[in-house]
């Protein structure tokens, strides 16, 4: 695209919704304003994305129980205390402390082999350790628990299972192909090891042929043995698989020496205006704090956090004063655990606080789409009443669907509405779980579109209920 | 985001428009159907990636007139013929042929700086060189053509001027942003030259602080001196101004020897599908070929390219027969004379060649937003018509706006309607005519769905009409 001819072309543009967005008629002009003026702050002022820089170059990968959670505690706490909030404090919660140990080997002994004989693999969070020798086996390729069931203890005892299905890439929404894929990290190990698997290794959850692998958690059961569990670049489970064609009983050696280590003291992060009308209604806006130990966890969800407190700013900075409370919540234990999720709604339960809805950032900063809901079709139809302000700004989808895992368990506390805030989906399993969940692939642009659009919402709630 | 909890709540996505597009009911399900064929084999199939490798590596850029802009004439029309479709042929046009020269060099000599002296700059298209010897004068610097008349002809006689007004950030589409500061790398140096300034440096078109140069065509008078004109990066561009505030005196070195050559031959490169049942009824899609000198032209535009050359392969390999000529053009000269898009129009006009419309894809190979038009409002009501079958594939904003500068000619043939596809803009002048305009910087699931969208614009235009 070019320069001056062009010009006369984008005039003709300017007044049309590809340029500012006009003034919505359906809704008072004031809040068309306020909006107007939240996505001006948002998009001139480099706080929030300057903020997300120190979390992930200074602080960096922050695994729960790791010193660097710790450290985005304390630095989150004092970035909101210089907000001059109504409150700022630390929700106390014992969390797991799951520790990758040495960087991963994974290795294909095969004498047909040519070649690099390295594969890239992550353990599983939660996954034991091989022991410092390591595991050699045999491996058995499976694309579903099917296959595996099929091919019975016989066939599948002391063998390392390869879980190989891939994303299904014929789906608009990445996450769905996330979602019909993810049983066989989350679900693997326990399958394998009942069949006497001696350790597991599943595709990466990628959307692309990539070298990185991406980590996420799995999970055992008691009186399955825990067997090992790492996730191996697509690219190397592409090369896997051929090579087990030439030669089915070929070697993989893996080794890992990730261990669970006792809980450890954490918090959720906290920070708070008073509502001017009523206090006692509260609107949760939140992310989580956490991350996994390869990257810098910049898309997830060190974005998420830094657009939750960056609604607050933006309140303070503008001088709108909420009629219901404003909460930011930044989560601790998401990737491993959940327990600051779980325990957030805990405590709300006991002290008998109303939630009238809670919103939730972790599905990147990427460029905005929309909102999703769970709650009634009532709350739903006024949620989209707000679609002619907020479409102007790129948030033109809204339906039920996923709220958010940290928000989940607020489920049913009253009538509160869990809605997550859904940015555009097709990078973020290029970056999910892996080394390059990094700074560099945010887009300032992206992140603060993202954070005024949940602005906007938490203003509409704060001044109209949902 | 994790892992297993989640899966739950993805089901119940698994129902909204969230995931899978449902089967819109306004229309004949069987346009439903064909668009979700398009779909999946636009996102599964890497042709059109792996062609966008080829064109930005092992061509690279393709400035007018270069060796590499004749490469690619002749690789995508090798391409296109190995398509099978029902022609391909080159359209002779002349085109300009600037080169740049020398890397640039720009830097400040002041005997109160310290520190680093060199600035990045790129000569702007077209501009003439400095000589050899390079230029060195002092700098005035205005933020808009006001100021610059007021200073008059005995401040600036002599001088560099430098234009240094940035992007308002404050919009959210950044086309808005570019159409408000593009006049000064289009008319700076006419309007410097004028008083009798001596050379020109404009702030580079970015939304971002960045080291990258941009550069892109200026244009000069008959009867106005050539003077040289640079880009300057916005980071420089920063630093220069406050060197300025310190020292008003400082001088300025640039050196470029830039220089127009004489026209080149070169083409247009065309591929069509004939239609079944209109076959004199055209529709066009296309993006422009040519790029500047500095990156790899991937956003600008090998993506409108490849997703053209896409739109007929998608056709072929499903084995959809379109009613109406469907016609992929990769315009030449785009960028600095429009020679191609001129050329296009003029031919069609003699040959008394009925276009229905054009679709041009020149904005990137962004995640899709919709498509903005210069037509009919009867035409506008029949695209928004298709809305609900388009919408659950991102491609949500419909109205009056640019279509595109090659299909630009072509208007007032007839009832043609000009198309722009639009996708997400956020990340457009982060690499715009720039070194990092690359393929790296494309993301191949966001250039597909481009490609999709495209192709079941063209399927239902060549049902329908328009």
């Amino acid at each position: 695209m070019r320069t001056t001819r062009k010009l006369r072309y984008f005039l003709i543009a300017a007044a049309t919704a590809f340029t500012l967005p006009a003034v919505a008629q359906q809704q008072a002009p004031s809040d068309s304003v306020i909006i107007r003026k939240l996505y001006s702050e948002a998009l001139t002022s480099t706080e929030s994305y300057e903020n997300l820089r120190y979390l992930t170059k200074r602080i960096g990968a922050r695994l729960s129980g790791s010193p660097q959670a710790a450290a985005a505690v304390e630095w989150t706490r004092q970035v909101m205390q210089r907000l001059d909030l109504d409150t700022v404090y630390l929700q106390p919660v014992m969390v797991p402390h799951w520790v990758r140990g040495d960087k991963e080997i994974g290795r294909v002994y095969n004498s047909k082999m040519i070649g690099n004989a390295d594969m890239n693999i992550a353990a599983l969070g939660a996954s034991v350790g091989t022991g410092k020798q390591g595991l050699s086996a045999e491996v058995v390729e499976v694309q579903n628990f099917e296959e595996l069931e099929k091919l019975g203890k016989k066939k599948v005892k002391g063998k390392i299972v390869f879980f190989n299905r891939p994303f299904d890439n014929t789906h608009v929404q990445t996450m769905a192909s996330y979602s019909g894929a993810v049983d066989q990290r989350g679900g693997g190990p326990v399958a394998a090891a009942r069949l006497g698997a001696a350790g597991v290794l599943v595709r990466s959850m990628a959307n692309e042929l990539q070298d990185v692998p991406h980590t996420g958690n799995t999970r055992y059961e008691d009186g399955v043995t825990k067997i090992p569990a790492a996730a191996i670049s697509t690219n190397d489970a592409e090369r896997l698989s051929s090579l087990l064609k030439e030669d089915p009983n070929l070697k993989f050696y893996m080794r890992m020496t990730s261990e669970m280590l006792p809980d450890v003291l954490s918090y959720n992060v906290i920070g708070e205006l008073k509502g001017t009308e009523k206090p006692d209604e509260i609107i949760a806006v939140g992310g989580h704090l956490d991350s996994w130990d390869l990257g810098e966890g910049a898309h997830d969800d060190g974005t998420g956090c830094m657009q939750s407190i960056e609604v607050l700013r933006l309140f303070k900075e503008l001088g709108i004063k909420p009629k219901r409370t404003v909460r930011a919540v930044l989560f601790m234990n998401e990737e491993n655990g959940l327990r600051g999720g779980i325990k957030y709604a805990e405590v709300a339960k006991a002290k008998g606080e109303k939630h009238v809805a809670a919103i939730e950032s972790d599905a990147g900063g990427f460029t905005p789409r929309g909102f999703s809901m769970e709650g009634s079709n009532a709350q739903l139809a006024k949620l989209k009443a707000w679609k002619p302000m907020l479409e102007p700004y790129g948030l033109s989808e809204y339906g039920m669907g996923h709220g958010g895992s940290d928000i989940g368990p607020l489920k049913g506390q009253g009538s509160v509405a869990l809605i997550g805030y859904r940015p555009d989906s097709q990078r973020y399993f290029d970056y999910h779980h892996t080394s390059i969940d990094v700074f560099e692939n945010v887009n300032r642009r992206e992140m603060q579109l993202g954070a005024a659009g949940m602005a906007s919402l938490v203003y509409l709630i704060s001044e109209y209920g949902l």
